[in-house]
């Protein structure tokens, strides 16, 4: 017999259902709250991993590239390939050999992300998972002759708290169905029923990502794709339809607009809060999204600036998604390494004012340059974060209004500091005077500010 | 204004298609007559040549003998291969760097053949051309990077009066898609509709094949593959409508008994005339349709044993399309060559009782062994094939009743013989003493018969 | 206590050594006479087989041709391979997976031939064999990782009566240490000391050929190669002294004057007798000693032209060394396996004639054209081969002088013929009247004549 | 007519050659002073590069792991590769395409190195240089096609004030002619007499290196190797003569006792003065001194380790080589181009101290740790390295003897420091508060300490 929790939720179940149905109509999707977990997490990594990080020159783009000629490719390929080489013959060497989704989790929970989001399928149409509507050009029937998706996803999540993030590009350059369809103004749709739509079914029902990020739309309308039909699928009865998120690049003219949160463009840093909740999907070698192995130190962000931009993109109300791109033998290369771990260490110290924070009234100091602000308002705190450290021994934040005898301040990791009101408004804190080793960290400081207004 | 011509022809073309539309039925299909160019060609060239031709190991099976784990394939990937190479994995190494369709037509035309049947894609699912809907498993995205469909057809039309056959699997083994609807007892169609019948279509439109030689229903019903509504486009609406010939490979149960001419099975030989016109196919290579460098000399037919072959098929009634398997870089072996070409030589000086020939009243000599008969009833003909040279310096042929003063017989290359009557029935021919030299040629000899009921 | 008969051999041993020393001198080495063996056996295979077996294109001399810039050959490469690929590259590829020394004795024995000559060696420099002195380059490390001249002469030796010969080039085009004594015009000699001479000892030592068949001398005078030095320890001291043969190829201005037989030219057929034992080795594919890929039937000769090449070699006191060329994988091809087995086809009907057979006082008949002459002294007997079947029923044979009572004439594989004297002098031989059944033979026949002068 | 400064410069040349004949002894060998250039240098980087970059797994004795079958090394060959492949089968893989010797010599040049040492042949025995004694087993024949030292050498010198230093193995693994020298209890020397010494001698004629860094004996006596014999023509006679510094691994029992400088062991640390200059050799990545794809951030030591360990090194006499390992396809992998070029960052400020110093009374404090001393006695300067920026405020130098009034102390990259004598000897410095930004540099600080005993 069954019990009466049991009862009580089928029943809500059955009225969620019933509750929430969300129409296939931009009005309706929009509609949608954004799940609380995505808010919270503020900073994930992204993955770019694919065909092109086979030839890793260049770009992601390689592909793309090298079709349209540009001289750099056309010579790259030249110099080191057979005449009749192809995009396509990369792909067997796409080998996955030093690939372990294990150590890729304790890297990705090392860096203090909340969530990871890997290009299951990049515009070359290569997917990384068996799909059975990518027949020979995907990672189980060449290349790694394994199942990336689900070896990452299943060690991910038997191993750690983090999210899984699907990245999905709708278009591919040079599908042939696509191109029919194009040539047709997108009047037919061969290509999103024989292949983006079933991909995408697929990939929810198999993986269950609580991230889909979508993709490349390459300018056909949203109509063309279905968009919101599937979204109103994926929203209603999907199995993730609690806490998936995505985002807005659903369609021609989406993008920034409508689905669930912004991305705006590649890189996006507004430099002021948004009403809408965003995210900035940047990468650390500055120069490709997908691994380069002609990246020079110089190329890639220090860990001082990658620091910089999460405070930044995080005071502002945005997520940060900090990109790397693993080898086409499926390591993530030190540097890569270097730069999540010692995020991490940040994160572990200064974690406080980031995770579950949010944006305050002012998002930057007014008057003092390179200091950010986050808030926790149930808990009456504002946080400050210091890019630089002050010779002066102290800094005067003019932003909060403190009250005397009730406001404290605190530097995270060290502990309690003293301060003093200063005119026309805010105060001025008081800095330790610290050698390198008593430093609670090497390149953010955060000011935990309790008792202002 | 119109001409006159114009006008009639264009009602001639309406009128034709009202005339002679075809139900998608197969009882109507089944009604079409079989285009007369088709049974007077009697002598065809089978090509097999795919993704098979890069092991050219065993057969060109190899992919399903391999998976069903045979002993000698397993073995043979294993010496040879890393462990987790797939027979996708080939597909690069298919370059075709030899390929010259001249050089191919050049053969084909010496041999006397009056068509060639290409497998434009078998059941591995590899398409010789650049279907669309076979992304990158085909010839021109991978392997060779050229249309060989294309690039055969059009040399063939130009340098020859040869006509272009096009081979065709419908079914896949391992094609995703296949599976799936196989998994659903062929209730679904995903399958057929988004690979089978567009590329079908195209083959048609594109190369305007005048046979089309379907295989490999896969024990799926003709239903599932709408084998009679193409069939119905392919007769009544086609480029090729006037003169295509099929095969009877069109779904579960329809071998034998539906479609165009009878294959029945390969290497069909019945031994007796059929009503129904037929085609045997066969293969040089014993053991092999596809290229096998493990194929010893004693694997492949002599010149004697083919045209033995050749000349008891015709006298049956069928066509004889004999099979060569090209390497895996383009080239027909010099053992293909010189059999084509020995057959051709052959045919110079005995294809009058071939080509255009009927099947004779009797097929063969119920008497003496080793004649066949062919016949040609507008020229009151009759044609004996001698598959050896008797010692005897005579052969009785017991079939044809001879009238005296009327009935001439004739050695095809030598010239007239002397023949007398004989008890109860027929006629003994003298042949005359010659030297190697002076013999016609080498492996069967033709006595025209003329004069004789 | 050591037995007589030990102690006799010992004498006998070293009697041997004292009483049969040669001296390093081209006086000396050429006073040697040929072991008897080598004139009796007629028939041989050459077998080249090397890197050139991978690209197997144009001629075994495809690494120089290309260094040359000969255009097909720069073409070639410049369509198929990477900008920097190097002959060296193709190593890799040699990978006799297909070699079977079982299969190829077989093939062997069949054709009729005596003893065989592998290229252990050719001017790439590439071993066969494991060669101490090549590292790297040799058949062991790279390529097939088999010692192939091993394997080969094993297998020879325990399945048949075949005698083993190696091929060794003394120069390599482009090994730098012989391109440096070059360069010193021969008064260093880097390249014979740590290379040619320690290979050609191994060679001996280790494989104990009967024929070692030198080439190559690279313009570079036997001083340089030590030939003679190397000679007189062969033919004195060596494990093959008694039975080994070598040929002419020992330096520059040696050919067709020093060492053993002679083979002055490649395919070399002087039309007439000659004093000096010599060798014409030739090729079955006309143009290419290794195996070539864009070989036509054409280029292949017919069993016809073979066997008019070894009757006309025998009777003007050659050998005949008919060459094949394997695959890269370690194939015979059919090709060269039918006219392998044709030719020991004919050998088992007409052997009597060529083996052990002598030039005769004619080597061909001064009036019939198309006759050549061998003979057996001891058994009085003569041989005439005909390359044609007269058309007439009888041939005359001008040179035999015949004794009515006699004189008896045969054709082998038939029986005794009739014959009749001739005047100004010959006879006339009556041939049967056969049919292609009846035939011994398909293209040369051989009449036995004994009891003639 | 010939000036008289080409005349004295002739008998200069002349006696130089008289007076400083060394012989081919340990004795004379080791009787030669160091060029003095080697202990001013200190800092070096060591190149490993070879054909183990190209499986890039485990160690630079990946070939002899795998052949003496560590499991780890079995494995991965087998879940990766062909059943035959061999080490040699590598070679076509080491491309080298990213080699930018520019690219090295600007980060060699940005680490403040004096010198590198590249390994022109590791005990594989592959030349990174066209030897002619090692036909096809170079870069030049296969792999780059490229004279990877004489590209690397001469970019080296046209940009930079590097000196170049060159690695060589004696012996090899696997050279045939070594292992047979080797069954011959190195009684016969077919090795070193066509591989060894012509390739040193070739090395130096043709590059001039500077440091000749000898390496790997196989257990063979010096004398089996010629290496005094060889050293006193280096010393001697050589175009390197003046300059040249070689080390101490020239045969079995020379290491640590003759030769040029000490190296004693990998890894080399004393942690005291010793009274011949020597080198301790390291490497960044702690586990192999070639590429590996298989290492970790953590296997990587930080920069604080490295500069820990080169003011040791040279506190106590020692040069520092500093190794790393590029990539199969020239490039020095990000991570080590970071630490490279942050101990070039450190040196720029603290190089004062490193450079041209002498390793002083003490090598480090006998009281306070992690202080290590040099010395500059011209200029009555003394150095203390703080490997760690005390706390307090000051720290106490225990060794030097001050004198009030003349003693003078600065910080290196911040100016002068106050200080007091402290009982019973030794000074203690006053260090001042510093932020972040005001560090002369994050790792390790130099007290510049004059007038003091």
């Amino acid at each position: 017999m069954a019990s009466v929790e049991f009862c009580l939720s089928v029943f809500l179940l059955i009225l969620g259902h019933c509750a929430a149905k969300y129409e296939p109509t931009w009005d309706s999707i929009d509609s949608r709250p954004l799940p609380p977990w995505f808010d919270q997490a503020k900073f994930g990594i992204f993955i770019h991993w694919g065909i092109f990080s086979v030839p890793s020159f260049g770009s992601e783009w390689f592909w793309n590239y090298w079709h349209d000629k540009r001289p750099e490719y056309v010579d790259f390929m030249k110099r080191n390939y057979p005449p009749d080489f192809t995009y396509q013959d990369f792909a067997p060497h796409f080998t996955a050999e030093f690939f372990d989704p294990k150590e890729w989790t304790d890297i990705f929970s090392a860096s203090g992300a909340k969530y990871i989001v890997l290009t299951t399928k990049h515009h070359e149409g290569f997917t990384l998972w068996g799909s059975k509507n990518s027949w020979n050009w995907n990672a189980v029937d060449v290349g790694p002759k394994r199942d990336l998706v689900s070896e990452l996803s299943d060690t991910l999540r038997k191993n750690s708290d983090l999210r899984l993030g699907l990245y999905h590009s709708l278009f591919e350059w040079y599908n042939p169905l696509f191109l029919l369809d194009k040539a047709n103004y997108y009047n037919t749709s061969y290509f999103p029923s024989s292949k983006t739509l079933p991909e995408l079914y697929e990939l929810v029902m198999k993986y269950k990502p609580e991230v889909l990020w979508s993709d490349g739309d390459g300018d056909a309308p949203d109509k063309y794709w279905n968009s919101t039909g599937f979204l109103a699928w994926l929203y209603n009865d999907s199995p993730v339809r609690d806490t998936v998120v995505t985002n807005d690049r659903w369609g021609f003219g989406s993008i920034c607009k409508h689905g669930g949160y912004y991305t705006c463009s590649d890189r996006y840093q507004p430099g002021h809060l948004l009403k809408h909740k965003w995210e900035n999907c940047m990468t650390i070698d500055t120069k490709s999204w997908g691994y380069r192995r002609n990246a020079a130190l110089k190329d890639y962000l220090s860990t001082q600036q990658l620091l910089s931009t999460l405070v930044e993109t995080v005071s502002c109300g945005g997520n940060l998604l900090m990109n790397i791109g693993p080898t086409h033998d499926g390591r993530i290369s030190p540097i890569f390494e270097e730069r999540l771990r010692q995020v991490g260490q940040w994160l572990k110290v200064n974690g406080e004012g980031i995770y579950n924070s949010s944006a305050w009234r002012a998002q930057n100091d007014s008057v003092t340059p390179n200091i950010w602000y986050t808030c926790k308002p149930q808990e009456k705190t504002v946080f400050a974060f210091l890019l630089q450290w002050p010779d002066s021994g102290s800094v005067i934040l003019t932003e909060p209004v403190p009250t005397e005898g009730q406001t404290k301040v605190e530097l995270l990791g060290y502990g309690a500091l003293k301060w003093e009101s200063v005119k026309p408004s805010g105060l001025k804190v008081l800095l330790p005077s610290l050698t390198l080793n008593q430093m609670p960290c090497l390149w953010a400081w955060t000011l935990k500010i309790t008792g202002a207004a």
